[in-house]
C-alpha cells in the first residue's frame, strides 16, 4: 500500500517537472521526460473524441521529439511568450509496481512581452507512465485540449 | 498515520474523477458522487459571505441531483460549450476513518465552439465527504463562485 | 519513507492553507505563514531571470509583512477585488525532516465587483518551508510572476 502512496506522490512530482521543464523555457531537456519509443500527440478534442487522425503534433519516438526541439529553437519564428502550467489532481485509472495509466487536467497560461497573462490551451493528459532505472518516464502523453481555435500558433509542447 | 495518507490521496482522486465526469460530458454519471441524501449547492461568493438563502442551485437530495440532470440533457436549450476543471490543493478540515471535511480551490474554463478557452467560474469548494461501500461520496458539496455576473447561464454542475 | 509522504502531504496542506488565507480575505493572518526572520518578495520574472534587483515586493522579516497587511488594510486605497490562487503540484527539491525546497506553479484569478473573473497573475512559486513546533512555515517564498504588465496595482499577496 506504501507503494502505492509513493508512486502517486512520484507521479505527482514528475507533473511538476514537467511543468517546471517547459515553463523555464529549458526544451532542450523536454525530451528527457519520455522513453525512447514513447508516443507525445497534441491533438484537439473534437478530433480526438471522434477518432479523427489529424493531430497538432504526433511524434513517435524520442528522436522525433527532439527534432522538435531542433525546430522550436532554431527554426521556428515567433513572437516570444512564456507558458504557465497548471496542473489539477491526477486520475490514476491503473497503478502496479511497473506503469501507471492516469488522467490531469491542466491550463497553461499565455504571457506574451507587453501583454496580460491569458489563458492559452486548456485540457486533459492521458498519460501512460513507467518506471525506469532513470526514474518515472512518459511512455505516451496525449494532450486532449478543448479549444479547436488557437490564438497563433502552439511553437512550444503542452 | 498511514490510514489519514490514504485518505487524503483517495480525496485527491475524488476530485479527478469528479471533474473527469464533468469535463467529459459524462454528467449522467453526476449524481453518482453523492450520498442519497445529499446537498448540493452552487452559490455566489457574496450571498454565500452574508448568510443569504439565494443560491443558483440548491439540490437536497440525489433525487433533486437527477432532475437537474434531465433537465440539462433534455429540457435546457443552450449553446454547446466544454468545461475543464482545473482543482488546487485540498485543504483538509477535519478527517477520521469515516469523514473528510475537505476545501479546495477550483477554476472551471470554458471554450465554447470556434472561442477560444476562457476562464468561466472560479471559487472554492465546500465539502463533506463519507467512506461507504462503494467509495468516497459527496455528502455536501457547496461551491461558492467568485463572480457574480456569469457570462451566460451556468448549465452543466460545477 | 513514509516521513517523506508526510511531508510532502502537509506541504501540500500549506499551500491549501495559503491560498485559502488569502483567498478568504482573511490577511491580516497572512504574516503567521512566515517565521520570523522570513523573506517574501514579489518580482516580475523579467528581473528575477536576470538577477536584476528591483522587485515588486520585497520584504524581509515578518514586522515588514505586518507593516503590509497594515497599508493593505488601511491606507491604501483601491477598488475592491477577490483572488483566487489555484496552485499545481509542487517540485520538490530538497526535504529533510527540518526544511523543504520546492517550487510550486500558480495562476491567481481576479474578480471585481460586476465584472467577470480574470487572469490576474500566474507564476511560479520559489518556497523554503521550515517546521517549527507550530506547524511549517515560510523562511522564503519568492513568487516569480510572468507578466511584467499588471492590470491596476497589485494589493493583496500573492
Amino acid at each position: 500500500m506504501t507503494l502505492a502512496l509513493e508512486l502517486r506522490l512520484e507521479l505527482q512530482q514528475l507533473y511538476a517537472e514537467y511543468a517546471a521543464c517547459l515553463d523555464d523555457g529549458r526544451v532542450r531537456e523536454w525530451p528527457e521526460f519520455f522513453t525512447e519509443d514513447c508516443h507525445y500527440r497534441l491533438v484537439p478534442r473534437e478530433n480526438h473524441d471522434r477518432g479523427l487522425p489529424l493531430a497538432t503534433l504526433d511524434l513517435w519516438g524520442r528522436g522525433m521529439l527532439e527534432d522538435r526541439v531542433y525546430g522550436v529553437t532554431s527554426t521556428l519564428f515567433h513572437a516570444p511568450y512564456y507558458q504557465r502550467h497548471v496542473i489539477g489532481p491526477a486520475r490514476v485509472m491503473e497503478l502496479d509496481g511497473l506503469a501507471i495509466c492516469a488522467e490531469a487536467n491542466y491550463v497553461v497560461i499565455r504571457t506574451r512581452r507587453d501583454q496580460p497573462s491569458e489563458v492559452f490551451n486548456a485540457g486533459r493528459y492521458l498519460d501512460r507512465v513507467v518506471k525506469l532505472g532513470s526514474g518515472l518516464k512518459f511512455a505516451a502523453k496525449v494532450c486532449v485540449f478543448d479549444s479547436e481555435l488557437v490564438g497563433n500558433s502552439i511553437i512550444y509542447p503542452i
